[in-house]
């Protein structure tokens, strides 16, 4: 019988069992306190990372740089969230072409737009660039500012991605936001610097990266300011302004941000610039990209892909010591949890 | 004689001489305290300036709003710092061209480069905004990004306001100094929205102003990335990519911060754009003006002026309630003590 075991038994079991307890649990908290990645798997990817940031804030080290100076951009489709099986803004444009149909009666005889209101995907598909262009303004221009904010927050509340029966904003990398939570803590500012427009994106990234507005380069089109019936308004014009992508990349931070960045994160071919401009500045820099490795906690695809091709920087990663970051064998996790 | 004074004498004057003394300090630190803005006189500027951040910053009140959509625009030129007798970045440029001249011997016989070579300010003036954007081409182009910076940066840390015998960088308005701080320390984000350059400004805003590089709007010119001798570098082209004055103030704003100010300051009918922008958004919003009017301390001008016009804005100021900012009843100070 239990009561019929020696106290000295007891106390030793209570203090055996205690300090197990109490030992897991410090453990724990200790673990947690010292990995700022859990997300990340240890590899030569998050230690090049850990070493880096170390290294950069360590204000007795060699290299050292001022908190001012600590300029990090990541690319967003493919970077920070799925851009497979197309684009989450072309969906956007799709969806609104849909939805504007009715005030559209031209468009059931006008191409892409009458392939898109039939589902014809192959024609739409084949209208290439130039297509996709046509109905991106065709949804992006004609209306104030304001309305397209409010246009872009909406849909984006709702609109869920096709497999993984996801919001949008709920499909984007676990490991990137625990990575741009530790570059903040480490005192860097972060931007977005991606090929997608800039006012698609503007309205949910505050609230889903913690990046604000103002820390948001991307594509543009064209805007005039007018006094429209009295009241002061900015138009947005059907007419590229600025993309934002491949050579576009590292003068769109010029222009916008004015520093190099310190590191910059892509993850295909169109990021190539962005990180050959963030590498060539002084001292010590860091230039990585997302390999999408993964088919079955996401998609798996490099050299062949039309969406984010990751082809050439596979050929000249390992001469230009660029990080090759393996999302199947570098990420515990993919999405965060619901 | 002294000696001869009864002792309580004595005591009383140093307790009264003591009293005063303490009372002088603390009355002095308890002003200071109390006054974010001590170079600006008491009157309705001032006023509605601190009722204006009391409201929007108070979290029980009908105005509040939060920190993050607290942004604060200033104009450069006229509204930082001195624009008279000429723009300061127009200063640069004719030094540069006469650093440049003996690399560019065509000058010699090229207008307006041989007007400036000769000192012939008459006829550099009739060469008009086109003659003035040659000369910045031939001056601001052709260089890469880090090379121009290096430029900007050396010849600021030097160059001297004619009339004033002070670097430029001293020729910035202590009130305004203090109203930036101020807004900072009530949760504002505080952007530059200048015609000016933007790579003229960026290397000396945040010593002068506490404005990082990234917070600076302005005018540019076409910026192409290129591999030069296996170097990846920004190239500067002679041509304009985006003039931030009058009408492209707004759009600058949206571009760039992708928020509406919360208040806008500046200087010119030129800055009338950015204000009425900023004032048709919803809630309380602030919009001002300064009006040179001191002769004395710095300049006096405003309709019929070449440089920082200040006309439609005198007029059309009360209705729209506009607060103009008279510099000679205003401010107590100009430019900060050396």
């Amino acid at each position: 019988m239990n009561h019929s075991q020696p106290p000295m038994m007891t106390l030793f079991r209570l203090a055996v069992f205690g300090s197990v307890a109490c030992f897991a649990v410090c453990f724990c908290s200790i673990s947690n306190a010292a990995d700022p990645l859990p997300s990340w798997n240890d590899g030569p990817a998050k230690k090049a990372i850990l070493e880096f940031v170390a290294a950069v804030t360590d204000e007795n080290g060699k290299d050292y740089v001022k908190p001012a100076e600590r300029i990090a951009t990541f690319d967003n489709d493919g970077t920070l969230w799925v851009e497979q099986p197309i684009y989450t803004q072309i969906t956007f444009i799709f969806d609104r072409v849909k939805e504007l149909a009715p005030q559209h009666p031209e468009w059931k005889t006008t191409q892409p737009f009458k392939a898109l209101l039939e589902g014809d995907m192959k024609t739409v598909a084949a209208s290439g660039e130039k297509g996709i262009l046509q109905m991106a303004m065709a949804t992006h221009a004609g209306m104030t500012a304001d309305e397209f904010t409010a246009i872009a927050s909406n849909w984006i509340k709702t609109a869920k991605h096709p497999r993984f029966k996801r919001l949008y904003t709920e499909c984007v990398y676990q490991p990137q936001l625990e990575l741009m939570s530790y570059l903040r803590a480490s005192g860097f500012q972060v931007f977005i610097v991606s090929g997608g427009g800039i006012e698609f994106m503007r309205p949910w990234t505050a609230e889903v990266y913690g990046i604000p507005p103002a820390q948001v380069v991307g594509s543009s089109i064209v805007t005039e300011f007018q006094i429209k019936d009295g009241k002061p308004v900015l138009v947005r014009q059907p007419k590229i302004n600025f993309v934002d992508d491949k050579a576009g990349k590292p003068v769109g931070i010029y222009q916008h941000i004015g520093q190099r960045p310190l590191l910059a994160f892509g993850n295909s071919d169109s990021d190539m610039q962005m990180i050959q401009y963030t590498k060539a500045g002084d001292g010590l820099r860091l230039g990585l990209f997302v390999h999408h490795s993964d088919a079955e906690r996401e998609y798996a695809y490099d050299r062949k892909s039309h969406v984010g091709t990751l082809d050439k920087v596979l050929d000249m990663a390992a001469d230009n010591d660029w990080i090759i970051v393996d999302m199947k064998r570098d990420w515990t996790a993919v999405f965060p949890e619901k």
